[in-house]
């Protein structure tokens, strides 16, 4: 019999000999094992257990005797009484080595635990965040040697978890002192390092044991939308997502019309300001009691938005954004106060972590869905679009990433749309138009049912069918332009050229019945002519920006697209291909990303290291500005047919037949063949 | 000829060769010659004035001719003629080298200039600001290279001023690009860097070259006095001096009862917290307006203070001072905004730094004093007594310091005497009693005559004579003891026993009359047995201390005593030595520091360096703690006699004659003898 045995952990494989008697987080953390803790190994916060298995191991080369682990004791007894276990389970820092053993960790006890994403095509995120829970036991006072109370748990904190420099706000002093002899000298903190600090910031402190949350804030302030999501700083689980409306939008609709506010009226930037800041202590505590937590639990936001709103919600006038050469005030990342931005929900001492922009149209939330989608570590060429108000581009590979954002203007979100209107119950969002009847079937928010199946009109009654969103735009001309109602031109044909009555004039031009409801009272829902060219006008300017980058790369094609954006969740890549919004590519090969700048707001929330690695890549994003390249220019005039050259989407035409239709605005007949 | 020439500065003696056209200010920098500039040598700040010196100079071994220097040019005649110039003065960035010269740095230019202090016996203060007003031209914005106007401003500094990592709050933020715009991309930063600072924090920006002061004040945070010496942060000079009363005092007159109204009165800490804030911000503003300066120039305020006072000021409960072992919630200096003590006078970005504390009874201002009397630099042992409220001590030499505090309570302060007030016009504050005739003739504060001079009673008439002060009433009770109207152990004697009637019965012991204004009716100023024994307790308290300092040390004498603290200055040595407040020492070595925490202060604030040399010294002081100490009863208990024993007192005895005398309390005749 040896004094010592071998341990090996699973699944990272580690192993080492180990003196018998040594518990088995001391062994853990000997070879860099990922076991959780955060008493530190005093057997109260339960986070190190580990599942120990018996028996023969020939792949390890051990055999694992019954008596490989000391005897459950009382402290792992007592808790699984009164807090419960899973059976076979030992607590870390309790169970000892007495033998050979090969030992499990599961992943929730894992400290870098990766957090899987709900949907299959969604990464996990490494969960390594600037906010830690600790459990320290403090010397008390010794008037022979007198320290401070704060340099004791300083010190403490240095001994037992190797934390050295630590700093606290006077609101945080002033609690020391009452914690630390409430909780008999034994105190848990929250210590904060961000990822410029070069001190742990002393956010909290509780008597003894703290067995509470702490939690963390992703969100995207989009010009339309403030999207959140609260997440468990420990495990990186999502308690609850909820958005809300932009107050902004009452000062403009779009980005410029607000820059054009805070232009014409004086402290208008600080209305706007005020007004964002107020609708995020809003949703704070709105978001906290959906998920019936405190917010005073909430200790780091991080924040994604463009660079105006970036700076609205910072307090800084955003009119130099208005105009060349759309100075940033500030483009690196930044680390403050929550207080700074008034926001007096959230616990006092809480952090806030804005990411860095790329240009003064390439903001924060363009930075986000970098991290979310890395296309710097993409083998392929990957042409990344996030389709919100303004249209952001990506365009790179493991070599280079180009950035851009497109003026695509509102049409893509329904606005600016003669029946159009935003994303809400009661919008269509789907069409389909059969090609020989001409005749329309679409589906509204709020039903999953077809307007041709059974029981859609029962399922409707209560939201009516009130208009059109972006996404149902988009395949309405899409459809339209399949089923030959639409030529390549865009125009569309009269009842006579296209063969289906609901072809109405409208003035010189002519009109698409999608829906008629004015017989029980609602309202007629047409696609115009206009819409047709305000669609043309946002496809163009997208694709014009999307080429601008390929030019700029030197290439003629991508291996793949991703569409992100909440409204790029949307959107049917088939219908996006057909009017010529994104460059050809097979169409397997182009993807949603779903909310990427929120995923990448919570990937920053969850983990410091991954806010270094942003701030990098973006640091090495080329950009290129689309208002000052005659190219672009050249681009967007070209890409305004539907799509703009058949013979550009090679990929496309394998899927879908588009007829050779020419319609003319006479009134006389059109051609019509089929291709 | 050669193309190099010879270039000496003085008074550093620095010397080297430089191409001919070589700027004076290049040739300083490239040498390390101290020679100050803001606008980093472009002619606008004058800051680098110059004296060249023409001849013969053998002991540099050259000879300067008249057009050793490039002629006077067109930037420093404008500069001359609108600002004025010394005449001979030349501008250092426009100056260029062309033969070899020797040149004067005046003290005014140079930026590690030392200021002089006043008296013959204070040294200089080297200033080392940590914050500094630098002038810095950004590049414009481009497009191509989308950067937002912080990073370039922080990419100026890098360039410009070899700062490195600047950060700065989102209020400055906001502010950055109207000042860069207003300025021509050109502006003048003030930037602050903490000793325990990575990055400077941007305070302030303006456009062009900021012509103004920036300033800090230093502030000695007192029990009963708040006194600040208002700077001029570029130059140490003093501005303004003010002191008020520590409004504090209506919740106790001294730092227990501070503690016990604290104990007593919930949120009663946060109401002494608030009336010490409320006061520091009127006292802002009255210096400032004594100074003719707007108080946001001020950025910096440096604090030192007693134990409570300190967290009393930060906001934190100062029960546990009040009871072993007197914990401090925080030993260490400290540096944040100076919003956090609600000082909104200040300019908004201003920073606070607080010296460390040494322990619970030790404080702040105690370091300060170490900062100023430096007995860590020592050769010979040094006594260092600062005698407020409460006195602190310090022993030690460069080997070792030691300190201590020692519960004197507040009769050295006037308080708890009979006819005791504060130091106040009318106050007595010396006094000489004729060992002949028992006569007294005193000094009141607000006048320069004695009570027997002509003319004092019109001199006076304002003030009348209204009480004894803190220095008036040791100097009368060892005038008492000199005179023989007191015996070694506290006794008054009888009008029989001294020979004079201003002996008179009170109760069963004596008072001796020091004055009697009854007749105009004023009142009479005693000085009893009690006072006498109040007296005695005091400076049993302060000689144990030194003594307990002493033996700790284990030396029997010391080379010298400063005295410290604003009572500090007003003690005479002899009489001090003659009560045995303080150990034997010759009398030419006892000298007073004046307010030397106050001066200690105005060093940190004016030398960012002191700031880590400070804390290290407070690291290395090894505390004692009187209150455990069984020797400090000994010694206390043993201290009481007037000197407590008269061979202890050696080099005093050379000096002075005590009398021999004995008194009883039951009236009889007492021994009368002369030594």
């Amino acid at each position: 019999m040896t004094d010592d045995a071998l341990v090996i952990f699973t699944p990272s494989g580690k192993r080492g000999r180990f003196a018998l008697g040594t518990p088995v987080l001391q062994a853990a953390r000997q070879l860099g094992v990922d076991l959780d803790s955060v008493c530190g190994g005093r057997g109260i916060c339960s986070k190190c257990q580990i599942t120990p298995s018996y028996g023969e191991f020939p792949k390890h080369g051990v055999t694992v005797t019954d008596d490989a682990l000391s005897e459950w004791n009382e402290v792992e007894a007592r808790y699984k009484r009164i807090r419960g276990m899973i059976d076979g389970r030992r607590l870390g820092c309790q169970a000892r080595v007495m033998g050979d053993v090969v030992i499990d960790v599961p992943p929730e006890s894992q400290v870098h635990k990766q957090v899987i994403r709900k949907s299959a095509a969604d990464r996990a995120i490494e969960m390594d965040p600037a906010t830690r829970l600790l459990y320290v036991e403090v010397d008390e006072p010794d008037m022979h040697e007198p320290t401070g109370d704060f340099e004791r748990l300083a010190r403490a904190l240095k001994e037992q978890w190797q934390i050295e420099g630590i700093a606290a706000e006077l609101s945080l002093m002033r609690r020391l002192q009452p914690a630390l002899r409430k909780g008999l000298w034994k105190v848990t903190v929250a210590l904060h390092k961000g990822n410029h600090d070069t001190r742990y910031r002393l956010l909290d402190i509780w008597p003894g044991y703290y067995e509470g949350r702490i939690l963390g804030l992703a969100i995207d302030l989009g010009s339309t939308t403030i999207a959140a999501h609260l997440c468990d700083l420990r495990d990186g689980s999502v308690l609850a997502s909820a958005g809300v409306m932009n107050p902004q939008i009452r000062f403009g609709e779009d980005l410029m019309s607000r820059v054009s506010y805070a232009m014409m009226n004086p402290g208008g930037d600080q209305e706007m300001t005020q007004a964002v800041r107020t609708a995020l202590n809003a949703l704070i505590q709105s978001i906290s009691a959906e998920a019936k937590v405190d917010p005073r639990a909430i200790y780091e936001l991080v924040f994604v938005c463009n660079p105006v709103m970036h700076h609205l919600l910072l307090g800084i006038d955003p009119v130099e954004l208005g105009q060349a050469p759309f100075a940033l005030a500030t483009s690196g990342s930044l680390s403050f106060d929550a207080r700074q931005l008034d926001l007096d929900t959230v616990n006092t001492a809480a952090r806030v972590y804005v990411l860095p922009c790329i240009a003064g149209h390439v903001g924060a939330d363009c930075a986000a869905v970098a991290l979310s989608e890395q296309p710097d570590k993409s083998k392929d060429t990957v042409l990344i679009v996030d389709v919100g108000t303004n249209a952001e581009l990506l365009l790179g590979n493991e070599t280079r990433v180009l950035a851009c954002s497109s003026p695509t203007g509102p049409a893509f979100e329904g606005a600016q749309i003669s029946s159009g209107q935003r994303a809400a119950p009661g919008a269509i969002e789907r069409v389909e138009i059969d090609p020989v009847t001409k005749e329309p079937r679409f589906r509204v928010i709020g039903s999953d049912l077809w307007s041709d199946d059974p029981g859609f009109a029962a399922a409707t009654a209560q939201t009516g069918i009130s208009g059109i969103c972006g996404s149902g735009i988009i395949e309405a001309v899409a459809e339209m332009r399949m089923a030959g109602i639409v030529d390549a031109g865009g125009l569309i044909g009269s009842a006579d050229q296209v063969g289906t009555a609901r072809c109405e004039p409208e003035g010189r031009t002519h009109a698409y019945v999608l829906h008629d409801g004015s017989a029980s009272g609602g309202p007629k829902i047409l696609v115009t002519q206009a819409d047709i060219r305000a669609i043309q006008l946002a496809k163009a300017a997208l694709y014009a920006g999307a080429r601008l980058l390929m030019d700029e790369m030197g290439i003629d094609h991508v291996d793949r697209v991703t569409l992100a954006g909440a409204f790029g969740a949307h959107i049917s890549p088939k219908h996006a291909m057909v009017l010529g919004m994104i460059p050809d590519a097979p169409l397997e090969k182009v993807t949603s990303a779903g909310n990427a700048a929120g995923t990448g707001a919570r990937i920053a929330l969850c983990n410091v290291g991954a806010r270094d690695a942003i701030e990098d890549t973006v640091r090495h994003i080329h950009k290129v500005e689309t208002a000052i390249e005659p190219r672009f220019q050249e681009h967007f005039v070209n890409a305004s047919a539907i799509p703009h050259a058949i013979d550009a989407f090679p990929n496309l035409m394998r899927e879908v037949t588009l007829p050779e239709v020419s319609f003319n605005t006479s009134g006389g007949e059109g051609r019509r063949r089929r291709r």
